[in-house]
């Protein structure tokens, strides 16, 4: 019997709910990592592995692995997961998904009779989520060796460094100075869209074919603050003016791009911020922070230098000076491992699911993992791309479906060559 | 002799920088309405109105008045002043030029040996500067009829009524249902311009032909907060985004108006406020709130009928919701008396000092003292524009010019038909 057969939608509805259940209970749904809730949910998360027959551990970086040894010793790990800890006022399917989406699929595999060559191995990894620290994607920066000593050394509000909260968590932080582990054969991590592609294209599978990188632009202006009705509009210096040029240009700059054909594109100017703000000033400064995501990096730079032009333009315009350009932030894009892809895409096509080539926009676990391992995503919808929020929804048919897929991709990972 | 020929720059600079040194010491130059550092500063000017022979009283809306009476029984009072109050850390001679200029042009009258037939007053008006009670212009308002039962009844974060507050001044604001006045001839308001006109122009003196309207319009969008990385560009309903295209219609609108020969026209959004306001959230609600400041009347009406146009349009690029198109508040511009200008004009010629025709795109007490009798203003450079901050600055020539003009207009009024 294939294993998909095995996956009981039921069985993984009643996890996602239970695993839901266990939230601050003023603020639905909310498990922040390094909280004694988050610990709460891994404890029950560790009784569920066991159930499966998983054998369970803290590695190095903190993740909660369940384990099982497969058939031929050395031939490798196939790995599947995603995260356990929340956002606060966040949902029930972001990270929680996909972990118990690998969690049904190991019982599946289990029960389908089939004995894998590999070692099967459900993660939670650790603190996915921005944490107190500062940092998001802890546990697999972990993994990958792409947790730096000075990441280690954040100190969270209360007084504690993140090495101390590793620990805490039954890592060890002071194996973290390299890649991990140099077994995994396949990582695979099913997730909710957190958009609407799917959505809209009626399709209930996404194969997910690179995550963009995040490049995060700090621009301001500086101009002058004078007397909103005593100035001549000639003789102004307002740095909204100028502000405003810019925040047009990145909405339909990007908007080309991603029309164009460069891949996944989006830009935001989600922060702005006026100075004085008042209603009888001229605006004297005016911040931007500009939120850039591209598959393809060549895109970037063709992003980044239109950008530059457009704030000396728009200074020059309102008379103000650019005072600042500065990158605050920027991951490459990840591509993920083709193969495995087509493994997902062969995998719905085998269930007669209708699927889709996507980019992540998103930055997510698997990201870090592909540093080591050949690794991808599957995407379910999620209704009107809402997450991060509690009316975050998984409809229970798109999460068996991922369910699903994941189980028969993971049969052909450890059976193909 | 002309009374300008009496002015002495000296005595009036004296009373300019003696007056500043009436202040909240850890932070000049401040001496806000109500406070006992006003008080401090009006026993200073009572007992200067007085050593100048003037007598001196506090009306009914609390304003000091000093006085000396004319020659012809019934002609009239001429009227000259401004206000003592300034905003927190203030400068030194918005306001204070126009009480002082005034005083020494009383003093110049009486020492040129020439009697005016017309009462002359000095006055300094109550609380020009916005004050805790919410509200400007206390004093002229209260004088010309203007301060409504309801704005009596405000209260500051003291707890005290502005009623109260108007009979600690020493006011009788149960007598401030109407006009307080029908004697006033004419009123001349000295005061630093507050912009850049007659500097740029290098003209010496502006003659105030009308004082702008001012009207707010605040006007918010509301569209829907997604994942800045995972919602494609053409599916976003990006609140900044509209706010962003109005913030430059307002100024290039409000631009090409002034440049149309429309009169004074400025327009500003002084307050911009997004929000989630985070880096990675798609801006689901912006407001703005927009000052439109006009001399013409008609003016106004086209630039927001435009403005609510453009409004439309931008929440439909943006796919986002015009959720508010509100008129906060709403004064209409005043024309100033024009015989009253010309014979500034003419004081101005006499004296061989170049002026330049002006509108005042703030507000000021003349605005309200326009309201009972003829008004107007006259205008002196400060440098670079600067006003309502401690750098502010008037040259001691040009405080003496302005003064030596308002001497002479003063008697030209008291001898003209």
């Amino acid at each position: 019997m294939i294993p998909s057969a095995c996956v009981r939608p039921g069985r993984l509805w009643d996890d996602l709910m239970a695993l839901a259940a266990i939230t601050d209970p003023a603020r639905p749904y909310t498990r922040r990592s390094f909280s004694d809730r988050f610990l709460t949910g891994r404890d029950w998360l560790r009784a569920r592995f066991a159930q499966a027959g998983l054998d369970c551990r803290i590695d190095d970086a903190g993740n909660l692995i369940g384990r099982r040894a497969g058939t031929r010793p050395g031939a490798g790990t196939l790995m599947a997961g995603s995260h356990s800890d929340s956002v606060p006022d966040g949902g029930r399917f972001d990270g929680m998904l996909g972990v118990l989406a690998a969690l049904e699929a190991a019982r599946a595999l289990a029960e389908s009779g089939l004995a894998l060559d590999h070692d099967l191995e459900v993660v939670d990894f650790l603190a996915e989520e921005p944490s107190e620290f500062g940092l998001s994607c802890i546990g697999s920066r972990g993994l990958s060796g792409a947790l730096s000593a000075g990441q280690r050394a954040l100190v969270a509000p209360w007084g504690e460094s993140l090495a101390d909260a590793i620990a805490r968590m039954g890592g060890d932080p002071a194996r973290l100075d390299g890649p991990r582990r140099d077994d995994i054969r396949a990582f695979l991590e099913l997730h909710i869209e957190q958009g609407t592609v799917l959505e809209r294209a009626g399709r209930p599978i996404g194969v997910v074919q690179a995550i963009a990188g995040v490049t995060r632009v700090e621009i301001r202006f500086a101009g002058r603050a004078d007397h909103a009705g005593t100035t001549p509009m000639d003789h102004r210096q307002d740095a909204a003016v100028a502000a405003a040029a810019i925040i047009g240009f990145v909405s339909e700059r990007a908007g080309a791009l991603a029309a164009s054909g460069s891949g996944h594109v989006t830009a935001t100017c989600g922060v702005v911020d006026i100075a004085p703000n008042a209603a009888n000033v001229v605006p004297r400064a005016a911040r931007l922070v500009v939120d850039i995501r591209v598959s393809h990096r060549p895109v970037l730079q063709t992003l980044l230098d239109a950008l530059r032009a457009a704030c000396d333009r728009a200074a020059d315009r309102a008379r103000v000076r650019l005072a600042a350009f500065t990158i605050l932030s920027d991951s490459h894009p990840v591509a993920c491992d083709p193969a495995l892809a087509a493994r997902i895409a062969a995998a719905a096509d085998g269930l007669g699911l209708a699927h889709c080539a996507m980019v992540s926009g998103a930055g997510h676990d698997a990201a870090f993992v592909a540093r080591l391992a050949p690794a991808t995503m599957i995407f379910v919808p999620c209704r009107d791309g809402r997450s991060h929020d509690p009316a975050e929804w998984c409809a229970p048919d798109d999460a068996a479906r991922g369910a699903r897929v994941l189980a028969d991709t993971m049969l052909a990972c450890d059976r193909g060559p």
